[in-house]
């Protein structure tokens, strides 16, 4: 199946690390070539991948240099040391459990560079798999509304819905400010055929009431244990907008986390220039504050059905 | 007291007009000068000012054009034409009810200039008194979410409430796709010493749920029979979330038109273009559509409280 660039952003090819620069799109198709773990981290740091892409660079860095130290008597305190690294790498974002998963295989003494690939073929695999998951979901005529991007998941729905011979049109918020609506997921719905309307945030009840879409489909960025999810802000208010228009809300989820509801999540608070400036152009007068909070959390009575990601941890 | 230049923001000083350029805000404070109706309806078609500053504009384009044919032996004529010309300035907004009072004026035989400068004034006092209506409603301590702009009624009505010794804040959504609210409604309040913060549309849930806001006061380019009301979009979903939330829905009317209801209103929709670009940068990949509903209705049930403008036609 085709998949879109944004499903797997990351490659590791030899002992280089190929990164889909996101923010460059849609413009721009460039990849930056990271051959230590040093430019990788850079990467991460300066946020030119994002969510899954994110989770499959974490697991590259661990290879790169896991291959780079083939000739090191014991590779462990390097690897600790890598983790410590990576861990500090947003302040914001736990990448945690991703190197712990990585240390415990070493500690075990499991085959580090098998497991690290088992697993990214794993959670590959789950990825589509999720993605037919919610296809089955859909009635043939359906018009999905989306927030901001789930990584190459929308078109990975879109393709198996072709499969099933079921026509299907997507709208997409535009997801201010980063606008990942614009740049990512009408790019990458627009890329593989599929006819996608870009709406501004604020003309969600609009087209709902005109119904001119008739499901919901978002991801979530972290999953609690009482089915509350937190993703990209305006996914909270999209789901009351949806009970509000008896229009079913879908959530494609990433395995739950530790958190027991949504109130143990803690919303990151990102700077107000983000929200105040767009590529360099200043959107507001000068000395007005902003607020921006980059996720919400959306409960779990206000979503119609919870598609999972079934992956062991 | 003292007004924001978004309250009035055209005036006519001898044969010449001055119309505040609100494309230029917040970044440049420039004032139009028009010396014939051609400049001045020029003004209109090209959106140089917008809500209560068109209806100023066309009062003001007949005492100007008043003024410059004083030694005509018949007016009507050319006064009938100008209607005619002010109508066609833009293709979706009705500015017939204005120009047919003019002519209803003229014709009845009462004095034009006279009959003209008493409707401004009692506009610009109907509308001050709408301000004070609504500030007699907050509480000290309140907190204010409003939508788009409301031509400098927002700093009047937190004048209002300095005035009755009420501590208020302000947050505004910013607008997209125009951003009315970072560029006038952020910039007119913080001019006057408001504590104003900026959010994206797409915050409005979070914003409620945190409880930084607590009540919800926008204003309408449309008033129905039956109270339903249409305004920019956003506007609506801004209702359902406050009814949601249990928040207090205010409402600014103008006079009600002759729609029975908010169906009987029709949504302008504008050029997609408006939506996938900013100042020249796209923000979409080329070749995606856009879709812009430049307004919504939001039904009566929803607002808490109309504040009218008490004004006879």
């Amino acid at each position: 199946m085709k998949l879109s660039p944004l499903f797997w952003p990351i490659e590791l090819k030899g002992k280089t690390i190929y990164i889909l620069d996101e923010t460059l799109l849609p413009h721009k198709v460039k990849y930056i070539k990271a051959k230590d773990y040093k430019q990788a981290v850079r990467a991460i740091k300066d946020m030119k991948t994002r969510a899954v892409g994110q989770v499959i660079l974490v697991f590259y860095i661990f290879l790169l240099v896991i291959r780079k130290n083939k000739n090191k008597k014991d590779i462990k305190p390097i690897l600790f040391k890598l983790a410590e690294i990576i861990n500090a790498a947003r302040p914001t974002l736990s990448f945690k459990y991703l190197t712990d998963m990585v240390l415990g295989w070493m500690v075990s003494g499991a085959p580090l560079e098998e497991s690290i690939l088992g697993f990214l073929e794993t959670l590959k695999n789950k990825r589509i798999q999720q993605a037919r998951a919610m296809s089955e979901l859909l009635a043939d005529g359906d018009s999905i509304l989306t927030h901001c991007n789930i990584s190459g998941q929308m078109p990975a729905i879109g393709e198996f819905a072709r499969q099933q011979k079921k026509h299907i049109s997507f709208f997409a918020t535009e997801t201010r400010p980063y606008l990942q609506g614009s740049r990512l997921t009408a790019w990458e719905l627009q890329k593989q055929g599929f006819d996608v309307t870009l709406i501004s945030d604020n003309m969600v009840a609009q087209i709902m009431h005109e119904k001119k879409i008739n499901k919901v489909i978002v991801g979530a960025d972290h999953l609690a244990q009482n089915g509350d999810i937190a993703n990209k802000v305006g996914t909270y208010q999209i789901a009351i907008l949806a009970k509000h228009f008896g229009i079913p809300f879908y959530v494609l989820c990433p395995p739950a986390s530790r958190a027991k509801t949504g109130k143990d999540i803690t919303i990151e608070i990102r700077p107000q220039v983000e929200l105040l400036e767009y590529q360099g152009i200043k959107l507001a007068p000068k000395g007005v504050k902003g607020y921006y909070p980059a996720f919400d959390v959306t409960p779990n009575n206000l979503i119609t059905e919870h598609i999972y990601l079934d992956i062991e941890r």
